[in-house]
């Protein structure tokens, strides 16, 4: 393709939209990392993938693994690939969403050991950071509230790093209903809150854990808090008023990984 | 004030550019967070404070510690704020710089316990969340290697959330002088780095520690990682190829933080 003015360019390209989106059950997944994780995680939802013929040469694993699995990949001028978007760095995927719902995160085999739960998050960068730091932590996947960010807004995709493609990241949860069916599977649910009762160095992470984070702004409503067995506060040493969103999320989850696997 | 294009003015928007602010001995400091804990903590840096009518009733905590401090403070028009720059939010203060030098931080009657060094490392975002998360785990100071985004670049300062003012934030550092300065005062140096032979859960984290993180895009280069005891990994557990510098840091710096306290 070399006409930036094609109309599968500009239906690409209007994928920033997310009523359109939403509307055409298809996102935009932009950048190598990104789309090297989605052709190798989860082919099956990867629709087109478009390269430059740089980017073909210089990422053979993504044109590799979208052939293994009978993937559309069209090689493009960079004309083309930056009017899709500005963001792409040479490679593009379309794909569509991942249908899993929280349900089937409590019905498959093994219950879960570990889950972070987004609340009314809205900053892109944030909870794409926290998705990514969820899947290093071994999570088993991430709950996005009603009223959270699109998780298939371009910058979350980015921000996740291929992590959006690792572990199932559900959109819409009631939070209500979520955190009952995580304790009817043995889970604890705590929610990470500057003014929490339980210094995180005192909280039994060495039990099957739903964390809970908030707003990046207002943190957690009450009634949020009231969903979780303890609040937990993330100790400050020294002066800081508080870690951001995406530190607190990265060390209550990585304070879990290490207990469960120690225990 | 109520002239944006006032000489004043025109002076405090230089200081965007890191040429004005080496000339001049002065940096700026953006938002009502930020100038907060400015005239809190480190009142003697701080050579004026401009605030809009609105931000000087909101903010009377700013006002009382400026005044206590007898720090000039300017009422402006929202205009002048803007002008001065895009990121005041009705706050702004103008500071020259922490002259305190590496070598203080060993010669000051007990020796720093946690200390985080950035090497090369040039994104704004990056290194002012590393020194915001080094403060809240308590650290003694942060050292910036020669070649490392400027302290005082308006988006490091933002994105420090204050703790700038917290502890000592020294630039221009050698980091084969401040190892082996660490290692004379009783510290390990331990260097942070996604192929490190080290597990992060496996190093002795309850002995004094100056951690090296390095650059957000190449990680820590060779000669770097020889200035370290051990070279650390912190686990991944799912898919994720890595996490981002910031998220690194501040596991690592929790980590030191929390077998710090426990020793």
């Amino acid at each position: 393709m070399a006409n930036p003015r094609a109309d599968r360019v500009r239906a690409v390209a209007a994928l920033a939209r997310a009523s359109v989106r939403t509307r055409r059950g298809q996102f935009r997944v932009e950048g190598p990392q990104a789309v090297r994780e989605a052709v190798r995680f989860a082919p099956e939802l990867v629709r087109d993938v478009y390269l430059s013929v740089a980017a073909a040469q210089r990422y053979p694993e993504i044109t590799d693994d979208a052939s293994t699995a009978g993937v559309h990949t069209h090689l493009c001028s960079p004309d083309v690939l930056t009017a899709m978007s500005p963001d792409a760095q040479g490679v593009l995927a379309v794909a569509r969403p991942d249908e899993a719902a929280a349900a089937d995160l409590f019905s498959s085999g093994r219950p879960p050991q570990l889950l972070a739960a987004l609340a009314q998050v809205r900053d892109p960068g944030n909870a794409g950071t926290v998705i990514r730091a969820a899947d290093a932590a071994g999570a088993d996947g991430v709950l996005l509230s009603a009223g959270s960010v699109d998780r298939h807004n371009p910058k979350v995709v980015r921000s996740t790093a291929g992590s959006l493609f690792h572990l199932p990241v559900i959109p819409g949860v009631d939070l209500a209903e979520a955190t009952a069916a995580a304790r009817s599977a043995g889970m604890q649910v705590l929610a990470a809150d500057g003014a929490g009762q339980t210094g995180l160095d005192d909280a039994d992470l060495a039990r099957p854990t739903l964390w809970v984070f908030g707003n990046e702004a207002h943190g957690l409503g009450a009634a949020e808090r009231e969903l979780a067995d303890a609040v937990v506060r993330i100790p400050i040493h020294g002066h800081a008023e508080s870690l951001n969103l995406a530190m607190a999320a990265t060390v209550c989850l990585y304070s879990s990984a290490r207990a469960l696997q120690a225990s």
